[in-house]
């Protein structure tokens, strides 16, 4: 494991001092490990599909998740817009499933077939037991039995998200009755990163950013609207125009 | 949902009086729910195939496990056994883990390749990240987590024991960073245990049982060492003898 940036481990530090990794101006990297991002795509846009973009495509091959098949998506954020266009792209009935009503025509405008509020318990009881898979991208404490519902007998949910255990099923009788699945998924290899690359080109499918400047003033900002739940979708730094080269 | 014995709800009562399903002498049937157990199977050794069999078969097909594959299987009672001599039979490197080293000659005698012993940490470090797929069958409270660090990346532990929240993994993060997955399985349906049976028979696998009487002292006795973990593997209750037929 070799960590992109901030480290001080030594030997990931060259030419010395704190590594910059992807912050950096330049950057060298063994070719086995460098992505190739295509003409068409916009280089700034494609930048966090290599974190939100792979995570949201490799649990579609891991897990086998097929065209036709019913996906919820709960929450809408960084990862959660990733995961709505990529399923629509992969021709999946895409469900957003939300708290928050005025992400409805964002949800839809990405790809999503129907948008569910989390909070209303007529929808969410219309919508039991009708989705194959879900991808649940909440980072934070949250019961999960509400979503469990969702699902179809033998349907798996998929958490993309880092949480306590509190949010997770709270004993294997949450899962035995209907032969429910939970599943845990990271990111993704180098391989699957580039074919969820070409596969997003070949679909016009890019994340949806803000640009900002690579100043602390504009790192601060956007620091602060991101803890604030204040971004659509992704914030990338712009490194091109105000970080020196290497020597 | 229609309960197999004991039951008071009226439309499960019939001629009258509480039912007892699989305790009665005889039972009227709907034929598309009838199992058929061929010529060449004990009967009695059969009966917890319809319960502890296909409960261990489901998941095979379910989760398509296949052969050559790494199959743990944790604690080996009535449902463990089982898991043992049908994995065996799909072919599959099998590895029971368990606390009890008296158990192993048991263990290698139903198929497996291997014994570990759950308490040995050099035993379960030495088999760190070997296994494709685990049977959980432990009903009672216990740490699913040093289970879970047996698993290779994109591993399964299916749980068909009943256990309460704290044996499910801690959170989300006990599952992402190695894509591991945590699937609940009860018994199965019709035409699957059809299948088990006929696949059982093909391979000569039955329940290793104690015959006992249908008389409340030898029950009584029966229930007693089952609580004790005195059982190899399922007792069975010959009615045949003992119980009044219908008029």
């Amino acid at each position: 494991m070799h960590g992109t940036y901030g480290s001080e481990r030594p030997e990931e530090q060259h030419p010395g001092g704190v590594t910059q990794g992807g912050y950096s101006g330049d950057i060298v990297v063994d070719q086995n490990y460098v992505i190739k991002v295509p003409e068409n795509m916009h280089v700034a846009a494609a930048a966090p599909l290599l974190c939100a973009g792979i995570t949201c495509y490799s649990p579609f091959i891991n897990h086998g998740i097929k065209a036709g098949q019913n996906l919820g998506i709960v929450g809408l954020g960084g990862l959660g817009h990733m995961a709505v266009k990529i399923g629509a792209a992969m021709g999946c009935n895409v469900t957003v499933i939300t708290r928050d009503e005025s992400k409805r025509e964002l949800a839809l405008s990405f790809g999503a077939k129907n948008v569910i509020i989390s909070t209303d318990k007529a929808q969410m009881d219309a919508a039991a037991k009708s989705l194959h898979f879900i991808y649940n991208s909440i980072a934070f404490a949250h019961d999960i039995h509400q979503y469990l519902d969702l699902l179809k007998s033998n349907g798996t949910i998929i958490m993309v998200g880092g949480v306590p255990q509190g949010s997770m099923p709270a004993g294997s009788f949450s899962l035995i009755p209907r032969n429910l699945r939970v599943a845990g998924s990271l990111i993704g290899g180098i391989k699957q990163t580039q074919e969820m690359i070409d596969f997003c080109s070949k679909h016009n499918i890019v994340c949806s950013i803000e640009m900002i400047e690579a100043t602390p003033e504009a790192v601060e900002i956007a620091w602060k609207r991101t803890v604030a739940s204040d971004v659509k979708f992704r914030f990338v730094i712009d490194t091109k125009a105000t970080l020196p080269k290497l020597a």
